[in-house]
C-alpha cells in the first residue's frame, strides 16, 4: 500500500466494492467528490440477491453518480472453491456456523482483484469497518494477489456515525431512503447473518422478528438430497448439474420452516470474541445430510482425520487465509475421502427442524457387511473376539500391573 | 482365562451380571444347573431404574433361584469417573452420540471386578452377545483388572434363539412373561438407546412408538443451568450438591418435550458399522449449555485442542479403553481448561428441540473486552490492523509471489 | 481361516513365503512330508538381497525339495506403495526408526497374495512366530486380500526349539549348515533391523560386531541429494530414473560410514514393547535430507500438518493396516504437499554421523523474500510491527485483564 | 503504547533492557541524551553468562553512565516455567530446534514487565531490531502483562548502521572496543545461537571457527542422566537439587565434544523463513535420553498424543504466545505423563555425536511385561492373535470387499 497523490488533472481511478447500502454509497460519493477519483463500482454476488435487490444496486450507484457498475455472478466460483469443501469437510465453526459470511468474502475479495487487473486498476476501495473481520479478509487478500495495491478504507479511517454520513450525501444533493433497519442483515448462498442489538450481548436471544425469513410452513416434508462424490446432485430426484441451483432448490424448500436458525459465539480475526445470528436452512440440511452419509461410507479413521482437519481448515478459511498453501494439501484429502460418497438421503422438514431419516448408497459399509459375514457374527466367532480383546488390553494391562494401586482407585 | 473343572463337590462361585432381562436370567438357571455353580447375581444401577424396575430385578432373582442378588447405586462412581469428562470435552460420537451406553459399561465392568474381588470369586459370567460392543468391553475391563479371572459368557458362547431360552426356563419351572418388546431399550443416567428392525436398515427412522418417553409437553419452558468449574450445579436456581442429582432434574423437566432424539451410526469395536436411536435430554441440553459457555470463557485455541482431543478421547472410550494412561493424561488437560468454566446459561425448551439463548458468566471474554477496549476498537487503530494484516499475510504472499499463476487461477 | 482335510489322493498346494533361513526351510518340509502338501514356494526381494543371497534360497529350496520356487522383485512395488510416501512424511516412528521391516512386511503379504491368485493355490504358509508384528501383517492382509484363503503358520503353532527343527529336518535326510548367527538380521532396502541379546535388555547397547556394515571409510565425502516433486532422481548428479537405484546408491556410498545405526524401541502391534536395532544409512540421509529441503519450500502449517499426519500414518503402516482407507486420503494430501519440493540437498558423510550442509531450489521461500522485500524489513515497518503485535495479543491481553492475578504469578 | 512528552523539567524512568552489546549500549546513551530519560538498566541472566560477562556488562553501563544497572538471575524462573515443559514435550521445533533463543525472550520479557511494576516505571526500552521475532515477543508480552506501558525501540525505529551507533558514542564521549564479532552469538542456558553470513544463505553450512564452543576431547565418555518424573536430577550418580545446576553440569561434560550443533531453518514470527546455526549439547543430550525413557514407559498413544501436543506447544511459545491459556492445559497433560517418567538413562558422549545405549527404570513396560507373561507370549496364544487378527481387519475387510479393485491395483 503506497500513499499517492490525488489531485492530479487526469482522475485516477479506483474500484470501490460496493453494495447499495449507506456505507458503500457514502464511499462513492466521497471518494468522488473529496478524493476526486474516478469512481467504478463492482457489486459481487454470492448469493441472496433478488431481482429487486439487483435494480436497488444499479438505482443508487446511478444517484451517486459513479462512473461505471458491474454487476458480477459469484456464485459458481464461490461454491467451486469454498463451499464444495465446506460440504467435503463438513465445516461448521464452533459446531455452529457454516462460515456463511467468511467464505463470500474470500471469493468477493478474489473477484475484486481480479476486475482491479482486468481494468488496470491499482487502487481499490472497499467499507469494512475497524473492529471486524472484512477489513482483514478484504486486505489481506489483495494485498496478496496485487502487492502493488493501494487500499483505501472511507468508513474505517473516517469513524463517522451514520447520521454524518447521511448528511454528507445529502450536502451533495444525494437524498434517499436511508431507513436504518433494526437488523443488519448479510445474504448469501451459504446462509444469511444477522446482527442486532441482543447480539451485542451474552446472553439475549434474537427475537421472531429480527429472521428475515417468515415461517410460512407448518405442516411436514419429505425431502430426499442425492450426492455424487460428496457433492449435491439430486433433490427429491430432479437432477441439477450445478450444485449451486441444488443449494438454492433446498433453500426454496427448508427456508420456509424456518430451519437452520442458530447463534454463532466466535472469535474474530483481531482477537475479539464476536456473537452473530444466522439463517442456513440450506448449508445445515446438506451438512448434516452428508455427514450421514458419510458415516455409513467412510471408515472410523477417515471420518476421524476428517473432522480433524476440517476443525482448522474451517477456522483459517475464516481467518481469511484461503492462499495458505495447507489448505490446498487439506483440499486433496477431503477430495480423496469423498470418492465413494454417493448416495441419498432422506430428510423430514418440519417447522424448526428437521430428521434425516436415512441414506440408501451402493457405498454403504453396513449393507455391505452382510455380505460379507452372512447373518452377521458368522464372520467370527467368540474365541476370535476373545483373541481380539486380549491382544487388544495388552498394554494397558501390564500397565495396570505395574501402576494399578492409585489408577485403580481412581475410577 | 483359564479353564476349569466345575463338578467339585463344593460348588465354584459364579458372580453373575444380572439385569433381569431374559439373557441373564436365562445365565443364572443355566450357570446353577448345568454347570453347577453357586450363583451370585450384581446388578449396577447407572441410571434409569425406577423402584419398579428394582422390584422386578429382585423377583426373577428369586424366581431364577440365585444365592444372592445386590444392586449397586453406580450413578455416582459413573458421574465422576465418566460423564464429568464427557461434559468437559463436549464429546458427542461423530456429532451426535453422547456415548450414552457405552460409558456405563465401563463403569459396570469396573464395579464388577471390584465386588468380585470383595467376595472373593473368580469366576465372573456376563450376558454379551457375540455381535456386539459389550463383550469386548467387559471381557477386557476385566482381564486387565483381575488378570486371574475366569470369564463365563453362556449367549454368546450358546447361541440359542429366544424361544430356545425361554425353552430352558421353563424346562428348569421358571416361568413367567418375557414378552419380547418391539424394541430394545437400554436405560441410563446419560441416555437411554432404543434398537429395532428399522435400525437394521440403513433409511428407515424409528417410529413414534419406539421412543421410550411419551412427549406431554407442547408448551415451552425457560431453563437456566448454572455450572461451576465445568460441572452442572443449578438448574433453575435450585443448586444440587450432587451433579448425578441434577442431571436427573434436567432429564425430568427436558425429557416430556421430546427433545434430545436422535439416531447414531457408528463403528463398533470389532469394526462394523451398527445403528441404533437414542434419547437423550439431558446430555444434549447439557452439552450444548457448556458448550455455548465455552465459547464465550475459552480463548480460540483452547476451544480447538479441547475439540481435537476430545474427539479421540470418545472413541477411545467408545471402545472400552478406558484405562489407557493416555485418558488420565487429557482428563487432566480437559480439567484445566474448566478453570473458569462457570456461569449460567438460559435454555428455552420446545416440543422435540431446544434453543441455546445465551449465557451470563462473570469469565465472558465477550463482555470483558469492553473492560479492556471500551467501546471497542478503541483499542486499536485502523493502521493496527494494517500492520497486522500485512504481516499476518506475510508468507503466503511470498508463496504467491513464487507460485502464483496456477494457485491463482484456481479460485 | 477354514480347516481343510489334507490327506486327499491328489495332494492340495500350499504356496509358502519362503526365506531360506531355518525357519521356513523347516516349514517347506513339515508342510510336505507331515501334511502331504505340494509344496510351492516364492521369495519376495524387497531389498537387501545380493546374487549370492539368491543362490542360497535356490538351493536350500532344492534340498528341501519343494515344487517350485519363485524369486519375485518386490523392489520397485515397495517403493511406490510405501517408501514414496515415507519420504513424503519424512516419517520416523517415535523420532527414530524409519520402519524398514514393518513396511516391507506388506508388499510382501499383497505380492504373496496376488502370486496365490495367479497360481490359483488357497493355502498359503507363512513362517512367523507367536511373539511378534509379523504373524499379524500376514494374516491380517492375506484376510483382506484373499478372505477365502487358508493360513497355515507351523512355527506359531508347533512352537519349537531350534534344535527341534534341525533334527526334525536331519531325520528327513536334510543337513546343512544352520549355523546360529549371534545377531537376527532382516535386510531390506529402506534398512535392516538387527536384534540379539542386548536387544532384549533395555539398557545394553548392540556391541560393534552385531552391526552387519563394516565401516571401512574415515574420511569425509560430500554428497549432493537431488528431489524432484520430493522424490530422489539424482545423486551426486547422476541421473537416476528409478528411485530404487537411486536409493541404492545413497546405500553404497554411506553404508561404508557407519551412517544411521541407532536403536528403536516401540510398541508392537500385540500391545508389548520392543526393541531392535536397525542400520539404515539411505533412509536417514534422504529423510533428513527431504526434510531440510521442505523446511525452504512448504510453508509453516504445511509443515505442521505434514508432521502431524505423518506420526499416525506411519503407526497405522507399521500395523499393517495399509489398507485403511484413510492411508490414500493421507497420501493424497501427502503428493499434494510436494509440488515444489525440487531442489538439491548438500550433504557431508563423515565416519558414523553426517552433516546436512544446505539446500538450493528455484522454490525456496527465504531465497524468494529477498524477491518480495528486498532488503529484507523494507516490506513492512516497525509500525506495522507494532499494529501486528498488537492485534496477534488481543485475545490473551483480555484473558489476562480478567485473570492476570493468578496466571502472572505462575511464571 | 502512547506517545508521551519526554521534556519535563523532572526526567521521566524508562527502563531498559541491557546486555552491554553495541545496540543496547547505543539505546542507553541515546535515550538519557537525545529523549532526556532517566535511564535504569536491567540485565536478565537466562544462562551462559560468565563472571567476565558480568564484569563487562557492568563496566559499559558505567561507561555509558545509566542511573541504575540491575543483573536479575532469571535461570531458575525460566526452567520452571519454559525449559521443565520443553523437556516434557521433547520439543524440537522442526524435529531439530531445541527453542533456544525463543524460550528465553519469553522470561526476559516477564522478569522486564515484573521490575518495572516494582520499580514504578512504565516506559520500557528493548535493542530489539526490525526483522526478527524478538520485536513481536518482547512487544506482546509487554503489552498483556502491563497494558499501560509504552514501549520505546530506538533500533528498530532509527534504524542506524552499525558505524553510525559507534560514531554517535565517540561525540557523546564513550568509547570502547566494538569490534564487530564475524559471528552474532546468543548464549543461554537451553542452547547457543550462531548467525553469521553462511545463515544468510540456504546452501552454506557454518564453518568450524563459528562455532562458540572449541571442541577440546577426542575421546568418549559414559554419561548417565537420571530423571525423576521427567525432570533431570542426577548426572553420573550426583544427585542435582535444582534442575538448573543439572544441566550446566550436562553441559560441562558435553560441550567439549562438540555435541549438538545444528542449524535451524524455521519460520518467524513475522512470516519470513530464517536460518540459524545453534549448539546445544546438553539441550539435545537431555531431550534424546528423555525421549528414550519415555519410550519405555510410556504407552504407545500417550507418546503419540505428546508428540503432537508437543508440535503446536512449542511453535506457539516460539512465536510468543506464553500466555494463551492452552498453554496451560497443555502443560498440564505434560505434567501427567511425566507421573512414571524416572529412570537412569545411558548416554556415550563421542566427538559431535553420542548414543543412548539404554535406560533403567522401576517403570520399564518392556521389562514388566516379563513379569506379567513370563516367556513372553504365554499370556496368549496363536490362536488369540488369529482372533485378534480377524477383528483387527474387520473393516477393511468390508472395505475391500466393496472397493478392492482398483485399491488392490494400486498396491
Amino acid at each position: 500500500m503506497k500513499n499517492r497523490p490525488h489531485n492530479k488533472m487526469k482522475k485516477e481511478k479506483i474500484l470501490l466494492a460496493f453494495s447499495g447500502g449507506l456505507d458503500t454509497t457514502f464511499c462513492a460519493v466521497w471518494l468522488a467528490k473529496e478524493k476526486n477519483y474516478e469512481v467504478h463500482c463492482i457489486t459481487i454476488d454470492t448469493g441472496g440477491f433478488t431481482s429487486s435487490d439487483y435494480e436497488q444496486i444499479r438505482d443508487r450507484a446511478k444517484l451517486a453518480g459513479v462512473s461505471s457498475l458491474e454487476i458480477i455472478d459469484g456464485k459458481q466460483r464461490y461454491y467451486e472453491s469454498c463451499i464444495r469443501y465446506l460440504i467435503f469437510g463438513n465445516v461448521l465453526k464452533n459446531g455452529t456456523y457454516p462460515l456463511s459470511v467468511s467464505a463470500e468474502r474470500v471469493i468477493q475479495a478474489v473477484l475484486l482483484a481480479e476486475e482491479a487487473k482486468k481494468k488496470n486498476i491499482s487502487v481499490i476501495a472497499h467499507g469494512s469497518t475497524g473492529a471486524g473481520n472484512d477489513q482483514v479478509r478484504f486486505d489481506m487478500l489483495l494485498e496478496i494477489l496485487i502487492p502493488e495495491v493501494t487500499i483505501v478504507t472511507p468508513i474505517r479511517d473516517l469513524k463517522l456515525s451514520r447520521e454524518a454520513e447521511i448528511e454528507f450525501l445529502q450536502n451533495n444533493g444525494i437524498e434517499f431512503d436511508f431507513k436504518k433497519a433494526a437488523y443488519s442483515i448479510n445474504k448469501g448462498i451459504w446462509g444469511t447473518s444477522v446482527g442486532g442489538k441482543e447480539t451485542l450481548t451474552s446472553h439475549l436471544p434474537l427475537p421472531e422478528e429480527a429472521w428475515p425469513t417468515q415461517i410460512t410452513r407448518n405442516d411436514t416434508q419429505e425431502l430426499k438430497l442425492g450426492f455424487i462424490r460428496g457433492e449435491l446432485k439430486t433433490v427429491n430426484n430432479k437432477i441439477y448439474d450445478n450444485s449451486v441451483s441444488a443449494i438454492e432448490a433446498v433453500h426454496g424448500l427448508a427456508a420456509p420452516f424456518g430451519i437452520g436458525r442458530d447463534v454463532h459465539v466466535g472469535d474474530t480475526i483481531v482477537g475479539i470474541k464476536g456473537r452473530v445470528g444466522f439463517e442456513a436452512a440450506a448449508p445445515l440440511l446438506i451438512l448434516k445430510s452428508h455427514h450421514a452419509l458419510e458415516k455409513h461410507i467412510l471408515s472410523k479413521w477417515q471420518l476421524y482425520w476428517k473432522d480433524q482437519l476440517a476443525a482448522w481448515y474451517g477456522n483459517w478459511l475464516h481467518e481469511g487465509q484461503y492462499f495458505e498453501p495447507a489448505m490446498r494439501d487439506i483440499e486433496k484429502m477431503f477430495e480423496s475421502t469423498q470418492n465413494y460418497v454417493t448416495g441419498d438421503v432422506h430428510v423430514l422438514l418440519q417447522p424448526y427442524r428437521f430428521t434425516v431419516c436415512g441414506i440408501e448408497s451402493g457405498n454403504d459399509l453396513m449393507q455391505a457387511q452382510k455380505g460379507v459375514y452372512g447373518e452377521m457374527n458368522s464372520g467370527w466367532t467368540g474365541e476370535d473376539v476373545k483373541g481380539f480383546t486380549k491382544i487388544f488390553g495388552n498394554q494397558v494391562k501390564t500397565w495396570m500391573h505395574m501402576h494399578n494401586t492409585d489408577e485403580y482407585e481412581k475410577v
